[in-house]
Protein backbone atom coordinates (compact mmCIF):
# COMPACT_ATOMS: atom_id res chain seq x y z
CA UNK A 1 0.00 0.00 0.00
CA UNK A 2 2.98 2.15 1.48
CA UNK A 3 4.83 1.94 -2.10
CA UNK A 4 1.73 2.60 -4.01
CA UNK A 5 1.09 5.80 -2.41
CA UNK A 6 5.23 6.44 -3.00
CA UNK A 7 4.06 5.56 -7.00
CA UNK A 8 1.42 8.04 -7.13
CA UNK A 9 3.73 10.92 -5.05
CA UNK A 10 5.72 10.39 -7.38
CA UNK A 11 4.10 11.11 -10.41
CA UNK A 12 1.98 14.10 -9.29
CA UNK A 13 5.74 15.75 -9.15
CA UNK A 14 6.23 14.19 -12.77
CA UNK A 15 3.31 15.70 -13.77
CA UNK A 16 3.36 19.07 -11.97
CA UNK A 17 7.20 19.14 -13.42
CA UNK A 18 5.67 18.29 -17.17
CA UNK A 19 3.17 21.04 -17.09
CA UNK A 20 5.88 23.62 -15.71
CA UNK A 21 7.98 22.69 -18.88
CA UNK A 22 4.79 23.38 -21.01
CA UNK A 23 4.39 26.63 -19.04
CA UNK A 24 8.38 27.54 -20.24
CA UNK A 25 7.51 26.69 -23.77
CA UNK A 26 4.38 28.96 -23.91
CA UNK A 27 5.82 32.01 -21.60
CA UNK A 28 8.53 31.93 -24.35
CA UNK A 29 6.82 31.92 -27.16
CA UNK A 30 4.56 34.56 -26.03
CA UNK A 31 7.61 36.47 -25.74
CA UNK A 32 9.03 35.83 -28.94
CA UNK A 33 5.53 36.73 -30.08
CA UNK A 34 5.21 40.49 -28.51
CA UNK A 35 9.32 41.10 -28.90
CA UNK A 36 9.10 40.36 -32.79
CA UNK A 37 5.66 40.48 -33.45
CA UNK A 38 5.40 36.94 -34.99
CA UNK A 39 2.22 36.12 -35.24
CA UNK A 40 3.06 32.03 -35.62
CA UNK A 41 4.79 31.87 -31.96
CA UNK A 42 1.11 33.67 -30.65
CA UNK A 43 -0.95 31.28 -32.39
CA UNK A 44 1.53 28.56 -30.65
CA UNK A 45 1.51 30.44 -26.78
CA UNK A 46 -2.61 29.92 -27.41
CA UNK A 47 -2.78 26.62 -28.48
CA UNK A 48 -0.28 25.93 -25.49
CA UNK A 49 -2.05 28.19 -22.79
CA UNK A 50 -5.10 25.73 -23.38
CA UNK A 51 -3.00 22.43 -23.17
CA UNK A 52 -1.88 23.68 -19.64
CA UNK A 53 -4.82 24.44 -18.84
CA UNK A 54 -6.23 20.46 -19.54
CA UNK A 55 -3.25 19.26 -17.98
CA UNK A 56 -3.28 21.03 -15.00
CA UNK A 57 -7.04 20.01 -14.55
CA UNK A 58 -6.14 16.32 -14.90
CA UNK A 59 -3.62 16.55 -12.26
CA UNK A 60 -6.38 18.53 -9.98
CA UNK A 61 -8.44 14.83 -10.83
CA UNK A 62 -5.51 12.59 -9.85
CA UNK A 63 -4.70 14.44 -6.50
CA UNK A 64 -8.50 14.63 -5.50
CA UNK A 65 -8.66 10.90 -6.46
CA UNK A 66 -5.39 10.01 -4.18
CA UNK A 67 -6.92 12.36 -1.23
CA UNK A 68 -9.93 10.45 -1.25
CA UNK A 69 -8.76 6.94 -1.90
CA UNK A 70 -5.31 6.79 0.20
CA UNK A 71 -6.72 9.70 3.08
CA UNK A 72 -3.13 10.82 3.59
CA UNK A 73 -1.97 12.71 6.09
CA UNK A 74 0.96 14.38 7.64
CA UNK A 75 3.73 15.19 4.72
CA UNK A 76 2.02 13.49 2.27
CA UNK A 77 -1.33 15.27 2.80
CA UNK A 78 0.80 18.45 2.85
CA UNK A 79 2.12 17.33 -0.69
CA UNK A 80 -0.67 16.84 -2.17
CA UNK A 81 -2.75 20.54 -1.01
CA UNK A 82 0.71 21.53 -1.92
CA UNK A 83 0.32 20.45 -5.47
CA UNK A 84 -3.24 21.92 -5.99
CA UNK A 85 -1.77 25.73 -5.52
CA UNK A 86 0.86 24.86 -7.73
CA UNK A 87 -1.00 23.45 -10.05
CA UNK A 88 -3.49 26.28 -10.09
CA UNK A 89 -0.62 28.72 -10.57
CA UNK A 90 0.92 27.20 -13.39
CA UNK A 91 -2.46 27.58 -15.04
CA UNK A 92 -2.18 31.61 -14.71
CA UNK A 93 1.01 31.73 -15.64
CA UNK A 94 -0.63 29.95 -19.11
CA UNK A 95 -3.50 32.42 -19.31
CA UNK A 96 -1.04 35.58 -18.45
CA UNK A 97 1.29 34.40 -21.06
CA UNK A 98 -2.07 34.18 -23.16
CA UNK A 99 -2.75 37.43 -22.72
CA UNK A 100 0.80 38.73 -23.98
CA UNK A 101 0.37 36.64 -27.00
CA UNK A 102 -3.40 38.50 -27.68
CA UNK A 103 -1.95 41.67 -27.50
CA UNK A 104 1.30 41.07 -30.24
CA UNK A 105 -1.62 39.45 -32.27
CA UNK A 106 -3.78 42.32 -32.08
CA UNK A 107 -1.07 44.58 -33.04
CA UNK A 108 0.93 42.43 -35.84
CA UNK A 109 2.05 43.18 -38.38
CA UNK A 110 3.43 46.40 -36.21
CA UNK A 111 5.03 45.55 -32.87
CA UNK A 112 3.19 46.25 -29.60
CA UNK A 113 5.85 47.68 -28.17
CA UNK A 114 7.33 51.20 -29.04
CA UNK A 115 11.16 51.62 -29.77
CA UNK A 116 11.76 53.41 -26.35
CA UNK A 117 10.87 50.70 -24.63
CA UNK A 118 12.08 47.54 -26.45
CA UNK A 119 15.21 47.04 -24.16
CA UNK A 120 13.06 47.20 -21.05
CA UNK A 121 10.75 44.65 -22.17
CA UNK A 122 13.68 42.51 -23.69
CA UNK A 123 14.96 42.31 -20.49
CA UNK A 124 11.52 41.27 -18.76
CA UNK A 125 10.86 38.78 -20.96
CA UNK A 126 14.26 37.12 -20.46
CA UNK A 127 13.62 37.55 -16.88
CA UNK A 128 10.58 35.94 -16.92
CA UNK A 129 12.09 32.91 -19.14
CA UNK A 130 14.56 32.35 -16.97
CA UNK A 131 12.46 32.08 -13.96
CA UNK A 132 10.54 29.23 -15.44
CA UNK A 133 13.49 27.70 -16.02
CA UNK A 134 14.82 28.05 -12.43
CA UNK A 135 11.20 27.18 -11.44
CA UNK A 136 11.32 23.61 -13.39
CA UNK A 137 14.88 23.15 -11.99
CA UNK A 138 13.57 23.76 -8.59
CA UNK A 139 10.54 21.43 -8.97
CA UNK A 140 12.67 18.57 -9.59
CA UNK A 141 15.37 19.53 -6.56
CA UNK A 142 14.57 21.90 -4.14
CA UNK A 143 17.59 24.32 -3.20
CA UNK A 144 17.73 27.27 -1.39
CA UNK A 145 20.42 29.29 -3.67
CA UNK A 146 17.72 28.36 -6.32
CA UNK A 147 14.49 29.83 -4.52
CA UNK A 148 17.26 32.95 -3.21
CA UNK A 149 17.80 33.52 -6.89
CA UNK A 150 13.99 33.43 -8.19
CA UNK A 151 13.46 36.08 -5.52
CA UNK A 152 16.06 38.35 -6.62
CA UNK A 153 15.07 37.87 -10.64
CA UNK A 154 11.52 38.39 -9.41
CA UNK A 155 12.62 42.05 -7.50
CA UNK A 156 14.13 43.02 -10.93
CA UNK A 157 11.02 42.49 -13.13
CA UNK A 158 9.67 44.65 -10.47
CA UNK A 159 12.09 47.31 -11.02
CA UNK A 160 11.42 47.03 -14.61
CA UNK A 161 7.49 46.88 -13.99
CA UNK A 162 7.78 50.43 -12.45
CA UNK A 163 10.95 51.26 -15.30
CA UNK A 164 7.67 50.89 -17.93
CA UNK A 165 5.05 53.03 -15.74
CA UNK A 166 8.38 56.02 -15.42
CA UNK A 167 8.81 56.04 -19.05
CA UNK A 168 5.26 55.86 -20.17
CA UNK A 169 4.56 58.83 -17.66
CA UNK A 170 7.70 60.83 -18.61
CA UNK A 171 7.35 64.24 -20.91
CA UNK A 172 8.98 63.01 -23.65
CA UNK A 173 6.25 59.43 -24.22
CA UNK A 174 4.66 60.62 -27.34
CA UNK A 175 3.05 57.33 -28.21
CA UNK A 176 -0.69 56.83 -29.15
CA UNK A 177 -2.44 55.80 -26.21
CA UNK A 178 -2.97 52.37 -27.98
CA UNK A 179 0.90 51.54 -27.42
CA UNK A 180 0.30 53.06 -23.51
CA UNK A 181 -2.73 50.27 -23.21
CA UNK A 182 -0.42 47.27 -24.34
CA UNK A 183 2.64 48.14 -22.64
CA UNK A 184 1.02 48.67 -19.58
CA UNK A 185 -0.58 45.32 -19.55
CA UNK A 186 2.22 43.61 -21.07
CA UNK A 187 4.41 44.73 -18.39
CA UNK A 188 1.62 43.57 -15.47
CA UNK A 189 0.80 40.64 -17.10
CA UNK A 190 5.11 39.69 -16.96
CA UNK A 191 5.38 41.02 -13.71
CA UNK A 192 2.33 38.77 -12.44
CA UNK A 193 4.12 35.70 -13.86
CA UNK A 194 7.39 36.40 -11.95
CA UNK A 195 5.38 36.72 -8.43
CA UNK A 196 3.66 32.99 -9.33
CA UNK A 197 7.05 32.18 -9.72
CA UNK A 198 7.77 33.25 -6.54
CA UNK A 199 4.58 31.91 -5.08
CA UNK A 200 5.36 28.55 -5.94
CA UNK A 201 8.89 28.64 -5.01
CA UNK A 202 7.59 28.99 -1.61
CA UNK A 203 5.61 26.20 -1.85
CA UNK A 204 8.06 23.51 -3.27
CA UNK A 205 10.28 23.20 -0.70
CA UNK A 206 7.53 21.09 0.71
CA UNK A 207 6.67 19.01 -2.27
CA UNK A 208 10.19 17.73 -2.23
CA UNK A 209 11.22 17.71 1.30
CA UNK A 210 8.13 18.16 3.12
CA UNK A 211 9.25 20.30 5.45
CA UNK A 212 6.77 22.28 6.35
CA UNK A 213 5.75 22.54 9.98
CA UNK A 214 2.34 24.12 11.77
CA UNK A 215 3.86 27.26 12.42
CA UNK A 216 4.67 28.58 8.81
CA UNK A 217 1.77 26.94 7.05
CA UNK A 218 1.86 29.50 3.98
CA UNK A 219 5.48 31.12 4.10
CA UNK B 1 -17.15 11.80 15.59
CA UNK B 2 -19.73 12.46 12.32
CA UNK B 3 -21.18 15.37 14.68
CA UNK B 4 -17.98 17.10 15.34
CA UNK B 5 -16.98 17.19 11.86
CA UNK B 6 -20.61 18.12 10.76
CA UNK B 7 -19.57 21.31 13.15
CA UNK B 8 -16.11 21.62 11.54
CA UNK B 9 -17.49 22.13 7.57
CA UNK B 10 -20.32 24.30 9.29
CA UNK B 11 -17.68 26.30 10.82
CA UNK B 12 -15.61 26.17 7.36
CA UNK B 13 -18.61 27.55 5.90
CA UNK B 14 -19.32 30.36 8.21
CA UNK B 15 -15.52 31.43 7.41
CA UNK B 16 -15.94 31.39 3.58
CA UNK B 17 -19.36 34.00 3.67
CA UNK B 18 -17.22 36.12 7.01
CA UNK B 19 -14.24 36.29 4.58
CA UNK B 20 -16.61 37.06 1.67
CA UNK B 21 -18.35 39.94 3.65
CA UNK B 22 -14.94 41.46 4.31
CA UNK B 23 -13.74 41.34 0.55
CA UNK B 24 -17.75 43.04 -0.16
CA UNK B 25 -16.33 45.69 1.65
CA UNK B 26 -13.10 46.28 0.59
CA UNK B 27 -14.24 46.63 -3.49
CA UNK B 28 -17.45 48.79 -2.01
CA UNK B 29 -14.13 51.00 -0.26
CA UNK B 30 -11.94 50.38 -3.18
CA UNK B 31 -14.90 51.68 -5.94
CA UNK B 32 -15.44 54.91 -4.08
CA UNK B 33 -11.67 55.87 -3.78
CA UNK B 34 -11.50 55.33 -7.06
CA UNK B 35 -15.04 56.96 -8.32
CA UNK B 36 -14.92 59.94 -5.37
CA UNK B 37 -11.33 60.32 -5.17
CA UNK B 38 -11.80 59.23 -1.33
CA UNK B 39 -8.37 58.68 0.40
CA UNK B 40 -9.73 57.84 3.27
CA UNK B 41 -12.29 54.83 1.63
CA UNK B 42 -8.90 53.83 -0.09
CA UNK B 43 -6.54 53.39 3.29
CA UNK B 44 -9.79 51.21 4.78
CA UNK B 45 -9.66 49.09 1.11
CA UNK B 46 -5.94 48.92 2.10
CA UNK B 47 -6.21 48.06 5.41
CA UNK B 48 -9.33 45.51 5.00
CA UNK B 49 -7.27 43.72 1.88
CA UNK B 50 -4.59 42.92 4.61
CA UNK B 51 -7.14 41.48 7.18
CA UNK B 52 -8.62 39.37 4.01
CA UNK B 53 -5.64 37.83 3.80
CA UNK B 54 -5.02 36.81 7.18
CA UNK B 55 -8.39 35.30 7.28
CA UNK B 56 -8.22 33.03 4.32
CA UNK B 57 -4.28 31.86 6.05
CA UNK B 58 -6.39 31.01 8.83
CA UNK B 59 -9.39 29.41 7.33
CA UNK B 60 -6.74 27.31 5.28
CA UNK B 61 -4.88 26.21 8.11
CA UNK B 62 -8.01 24.99 9.72
CA UNK B 63 -9.18 23.27 6.31
CA UNK B 64 -5.47 21.27 5.91
CA UNK B 65 -6.01 20.47 9.97
CA UNK B 66 -9.58 18.75 9.46
CA UNK B 67 -8.15 16.80 6.03
CA UNK B 68 -5.21 15.68 8.42
CA UNK B 69 -7.44 14.57 11.43
CA UNK B 70 -10.74 13.37 9.80
CA UNK B 71 -9.66 11.92 6.59
CA UNK B 72 -12.81 12.69 4.84
CA UNK B 73 -14.15 11.35 1.59
CA UNK B 74 -16.36 11.77 -1.15
CA UNK B 75 -18.93 14.75 -0.55
CA UNK B 76 -16.95 15.67 2.41
CA UNK B 77 -13.33 15.96 0.79
CA UNK B 78 -14.49 17.92 -1.58
CA UNK B 79 -15.95 20.50 0.00
CA UNK B 80 -12.84 21.05 1.91
CA UNK B 81 -11.11 21.31 -1.66
CA UNK B 82 -13.20 23.97 -3.23
CA UNK B 83 -13.02 25.54 0.40
CA UNK B 84 -8.90 25.63 -0.25
CA UNK B 85 -9.61 26.69 -3.50
CA UNK B 86 -12.25 29.39 -3.17
CA UNK B 87 -10.30 31.15 -0.11
CA UNK B 88 -7.40 31.65 -2.98
CA UNK B 89 -9.71 33.61 -5.02
CA UNK B 90 -11.58 35.57 -2.00
CA UNK B 91 -7.47 36.77 -1.32
CA UNK B 92 -7.07 37.41 -5.00
CA UNK B 93 -10.21 39.62 -5.13
CA UNK B 94 -9.24 41.37 -1.65
CA UNK B 95 -5.78 41.87 -3.43
CA UNK B 96 -6.97 43.27 -6.79
CA UNK B 97 -9.12 45.83 -4.75
CA UNK B 98 -7.09 46.99 -3.00
CA UNK B 99 -4.57 47.91 -6.71
CA UNK B 100 -7.43 49.97 -7.25
CA UNK B 101 -7.37 51.45 -4.07
CA UNK B 102 -3.74 52.13 -4.38
CA UNK B 103 -4.36 54.11 -8.01
CA UNK B 104 -6.66 56.38 -6.13
CA UNK B 105 -4.28 56.90 -3.73
CA UNK B 106 -1.81 57.87 -5.96
CA UNK B 107 -3.90 60.44 -7.92
CA UNK B 108 -5.37 62.03 -4.70
CA UNK B 109 -6.84 64.81 -4.59
CA UNK B 110 -7.53 64.43 -8.96
CA UNK B 111 -9.37 61.58 -9.47
CA UNK B 112 -7.76 58.77 -11.67
CA UNK B 113 -10.84 58.64 -14.05
CA UNK B 114 -11.41 61.12 -16.28
CA UNK B 115 -15.12 62.86 -17.34
CA UNK B 116 -15.57 61.00 -19.99
CA UNK B 117 -15.26 57.11 -19.00
CA UNK B 118 -16.86 58.44 -15.34
CA UNK B 119 -19.93 56.89 -16.55
CA UNK B 120 -18.40 53.62 -17.53
CA UNK B 121 -16.37 53.12 -14.17
CA UNK B 122 -19.56 54.00 -12.36
CA UNK B 123 -21.34 50.91 -13.96
CA UNK B 124 -18.87 48.52 -13.28
CA UNK B 125 -17.73 49.45 -10.21
CA UNK B 126 -21.63 48.79 -9.35
CA UNK B 127 -21.47 46.12 -10.88
CA UNK B 128 -18.41 44.27 -9.37
CA UNK B 129 -20.63 45.62 -5.62
CA UNK B 130 -23.21 43.79 -6.96
CA UNK B 131 -21.51 40.54 -7.93
CA UNK B 132 -19.73 40.37 -4.39
CA UNK B 133 -23.40 40.58 -2.79
CA UNK B 134 -24.92 37.70 -4.77
CA UNK B 135 -22.07 35.71 -4.19
CA UNK B 136 -22.30 36.20 -0.76
CA UNK B 137 -26.22 34.96 -1.04
CA UNK B 138 -24.98 32.20 -2.82
CA UNK B 139 -22.36 31.17 -0.47
CA UNK B 140 -25.33 30.60 2.32
CA UNK B 141 -27.56 29.04 0.17
CA UNK B 142 -26.70 27.37 -3.55
CA UNK B 143 -29.37 28.75 -6.02
CA UNK B 144 -29.44 28.10 -9.98
CA UNK B 145 -31.08 31.34 -10.42
CA UNK B 146 -28.29 33.62 -8.43
CA UNK B 147 -25.43 31.52 -10.56
CA UNK B 148 -27.08 32.45 -13.58
CA UNK B 149 -27.30 36.02 -12.55
CA UNK B 150 -23.95 36.16 -11.37
CA UNK B 151 -22.43 35.11 -15.09
CA UNK B 152 -25.12 38.05 -16.91
CA UNK B 153 -23.74 40.22 -14.79
CA UNK B 154 -19.83 39.31 -15.12
CA UNK B 155 -20.86 38.94 -19.15
CA UNK B 156 -21.50 43.50 -18.90
CA UNK B 157 -18.51 43.62 -16.85
CA UNK B 158 -16.46 42.30 -19.84
CA UNK B 159 -18.26 44.86 -22.22
CA UNK B 160 -17.31 48.01 -19.73
CA UNK B 161 -13.92 46.58 -19.81
CA UNK B 162 -13.94 46.00 -23.73
CA UNK B 163 -15.62 49.92 -23.93
CA UNK B 164 -12.98 51.57 -21.59
CA UNK B 165 -10.55 50.07 -24.92
CA UNK B 166 -12.75 51.78 -27.32
CA UNK B 167 -12.93 54.83 -25.61
CA UNK B 168 -9.18 55.14 -25.03
CA UNK B 169 -8.40 54.23 -28.06
CA UNK B 170 -10.71 56.56 -29.91
CA UNK B 171 -9.30 59.27 -31.52
CA UNK B 172 -11.29 61.80 -29.36
CA UNK B 173 -9.79 60.50 -26.36
CA UNK B 174 -6.61 63.41 -25.45
CA UNK B 175 -5.62 62.61 -21.81
CA UNK B 176 -2.45 62.27 -20.63
CA UNK B 177 -0.30 59.05 -20.19
CA UNK B 178 -1.18 58.88 -16.86
CA UNK B 179 -4.95 58.75 -17.56
CA UNK B 180 -4.49 56.07 -20.34
CA UNK B 181 -2.60 53.79 -17.77
CA UNK B 182 -5.01 54.03 -14.44
CA UNK B 183 -8.05 53.58 -16.13
CA UNK B 184 -6.24 50.46 -18.36
CA UNK B 185 -5.27 48.83 -14.97
CA UNK B 186 -8.14 50.17 -12.96
CA UNK B 187 -11.05 48.74 -15.72
CA UNK B 188 -8.93 45.11 -15.42
CA UNK B 189 -8.76 44.38 -11.74
CA UNK B 190 -12.59 45.63 -11.62
CA UNK B 191 -12.87 42.59 -14.97
CA UNK B 192 -10.79 40.31 -12.71
CA UNK B 193 -12.79 40.79 -9.44
CA UNK B 194 -16.25 39.64 -11.53
CA UNK B 195 -14.03 37.37 -13.04
CA UNK B 196 -13.04 35.62 -9.50
CA UNK B 197 -17.06 35.60 -8.36
CA UNK B 198 -18.05 33.31 -11.50
CA UNK B 199 -14.78 31.06 -10.69
CA UNK B 200 -16.21 30.69 -7.22
CA UNK B 201 -19.96 30.70 -7.83
CA UNK B 202 -18.97 27.89 -10.24
CA UNK B 203 -17.25 26.00 -7.35
CA UNK B 204 -19.86 26.89 -4.41
CA UNK B 205 -22.51 24.44 -5.39
CA UNK B 206 -20.12 21.64 -3.98
CA UNK B 207 -19.53 23.59 -0.89
CA UNK B 208 -23.53 23.47 0.42
CA UNK B 209 -24.95 20.61 -1.90
CA UNK B 210 -21.91 18.50 -1.99
CA UNK B 211 -23.17 17.59 -5.82
CA UNK B 212 -19.98 17.73 -7.59
CA UNK B 213 -19.33 14.41 -9.74
CA UNK B 214 -16.63 12.78 -11.07
CA UNK B 215 -17.10 14.14 -14.42
CA UNK B 216 -17.09 17.40 -14.07
CA UNK B 217 -14.58 18.12 -11.44
CA UNK B 218 -13.52 21.18 -12.62
CA UNK B 219 -16.46 22.99 -14.06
Amino acid sequence: MREMFDQELESVQERIVEIADTVFTVVSDAATALLEADVKSADRALVGAELVSEKALSLDELVIRTLALQAPVARDLRILVSTLRISASLERMGALASHIATIARFRFPDSAIPESLSDTFDEMARLDIRLCKKLIKLLKNTSVDLARSIQAADARVDELHREVFEVVLDKTWKEKAVHTVDVTLASRYFERIADHVVDISSKVSYLTTGDWSDNDLED
